[in-house]
């Protein structure tokens, strides 16, 4: 067991108290809205996390990259999403994770994919479990909903053998939402879609048994997932400042901060500089566009206490830039030399991916875990 | 040896024979002009990289972090400089590399860290190297040439038997530019500033052996480097687009990209949607601020050619959204589902930091090596 002064600084470190509000928060909103919860590992990448967030140590999970599911499954996860369209050059990858007993699901939104795919199952005898992408709101990838191609898809492919389970959604406008009700909206918005989609795909006499939908702000604010059966969100485990302007959560409620250490002054502008600069915090600006800009993050004391409003307002690789938040030069709290403050990020998955392990926090602010975790591909 | 066709992506590839040009540029410059190369490898993180770029096996090498001076130490290299202003939780740290033979030299600012040190030194008997930060373009850290500091803080820990070896800048403003005129001021800037405090030093009878500069654009536009030692610059090795935006660069001498494959399309908008995300790209908008933004990169065929002036003007995770620069939705080229493209990268350092390895490309486009690289602390 470690404290926190004497870690080397920049480190990640990882309220597990707060986590586990966070997911429990989560698990309330979701049980009895009659829905499987299939978190997203994307935001933490750490199997110590994930076994606290799934319903059973198989699983569900969703997975951003091939690695997670590598990564995943050799940890005894079997039943996983990958969230991202396939690509032909994944297919190699996608048998060796089936070889191992991974329930591997894929998603597509396009003919041209489902050719690429009933050509591989051919050439290489390869099953495939698939879902289609619908578009719920215009942000990225799939198919509008009403979209002939959508029945086109799942018939194409139930001609050729290949199984549709389903349709699936992720309503990423939902981080452009500024109040409760345009979250419950959007909630509705991207559970409408889905719905319909599945609705004209069993009119077809397609099955349709998955309708799944998901992103943090849409599953905690939705109040009625009727024809939904299940719902994927990551970033709520440990939330952030771009969650905390939305209002999905308070600034109180972020359990992921990244501990860093005074290293000099520029008085004469009131800077402090630290040792955590945009390698330690990720570029994610995800406040820029918010109503409350917190710079490359807000600035706490050692214990998590935001502290005289400052924020991080500038960050070289290693470097980072505090000021106050109104720029002012005069009366800003000398923070000596050595001084450990805690910088609450605007983005966990970004800021996160930058490092390759937690310091777990214990309830006296100890150092009581390291949790390893990864990135790339 | 692989084709590029065999990668999954996404993938981060360097052309090593740009990167080569790239060094041999810095090199023929820097020559005629009588000083010391310390190359910074904070960019690359990869020794098979730095073995390129330094004098000797032994180094000199700038880093960033002391998880660089571990790496690079372990490699063989013993002359480090460590480019960050010290911070007490780090002494153990430095104890332990010097331990191991390495000669680490530490910066520092201000009276305050030079107290730490001199505690340190009598507590622990611990040597120090170091060179005081000057701030030659009121960017970040570093005192101004004219600061009484300087002189003093150089008294103080002579006086305790401290050695200071010399003077040290870095002008990152010089990433402000906009003309090779501007440029050659900026390196001008960055002389003058730390020469003029080297020389209050020698007038107090502080010998100053070490009169270091560096970025890339003042490295590159330095005519006359009267005065100066040596200098540091670490980018310059991949370059980036926020170098050819300085006009430090041509795009296509830019030796680093990411390679990426199509997964889909959104016709109706002009979109095409790829696997590679501002995690593969990071979240460096770079060129935002530059007369020509190039969105979260410029993307080029699978050769690095760019193409139909198409850039990757959105990304989440995992997705890029590729359209044209113009915005327009007819007459995109249609990119079928599987295509691999290179992305080239806003900032090579942030990219970089994201991947586990190069895919070394050889003169046909062929995959010959795999170079590891880290990132984290």
């Amino acid at each position: 067991m470690q404290t926190l002064a004497q870690l080397e600084t920049p480190a990640l470190l990882l309220d597990a108290a707060q986590m586990e509000r966070n997911i429990a928060r989560m698990r309330a909103h979701l049980q009895p809205l009659g829905v499987t919860f299939r978190p997203h590992v994307k935001t933490h990448k750490s199997i110590d996390v994930a076994r606290r967030m799934m319903a059973t140590t198989q699983g569900p999970i969703t997975v951003s990259t091939l690695l997670e599911a590598d990564y995943f499954s050799a940890h005894g996860v079997t039943d996983i999403l990958y969230a991202v369209c396939i690509a032909p050059n994944k297919f190699d990858h996608v048998a060796a994770l089936q070889a191992r007993g991974v329930k591997l699901t894929l998603i597509l939104d396009s003919l041209e994919t489902a050719r690429l795919l009933v050509d591989r199952a051919r050439s290489h005898a390869q099953r495939f479990d698939l879902l289609i992408e619908i578009d719920s709101d215009g942000h990225r990838s799939g198919l509008p909903p009403d979209a002939p191609q959508v029945v086109e898809i799942a018939r194409y492919l139930a001609d050729a053998g290949i199984v549709v389970h389903g349709v699936m959604t992720h309503a990423g406008s939902s981080y452009d939402c500024r109040s409760n009700d345009a979250l419950r909206a959007m909630a509705e918005q991207e559970r409408a879609a889905v719905v319909h989609a599945a609705e004209r795909l069993r009119a077809s006499g397609i099955a349709c048994p998955v309708v799944s939908v998901g992103s943090t702000p849409t599953a905690l604010f939705a109040h009625d997932l009727h024809g939904v059966t299940e719902v994927r969100a990551g970033v709520f485990v440990f939330f952030d400042l771009v969650m905390a302007g939305i209002g999905v959560c308070r600034v109180d409620e972020i359990a992921l901060s990244v501990l860093a250490t005074v290293i000099g002054h520029r008085a004469d502008k009131g800077w402090t500089l630290l040792d955590a600069g945009w390698m330690a915090m990720s570029r994610d600006r995800g406040t820029a566009g918010q109503p409350t800009d917190q710079g490359y993050g807000l600035v706490c004391d050692r214990d998590g206490r935001p502290l005289d409003d400052l924020m991080l307002v500038g960050a070289n690789q290693e470097h980072g830039i505090v000021a106050h938040r109104s720029g002012k030069v005069d009366g800003v709290r000398h923070l000596p030399v050595g001084t450990q403050l805690r910088i609450l990020p605007n983005h966990a998955c970004s800021t996160a991916a930058q490092y390759r392990q937690y310091h777990v926090l214990g309830p006296h602010g100890s150092v009581d875990a390291t949790w390893p975790r990864f990135s790339g591909w």
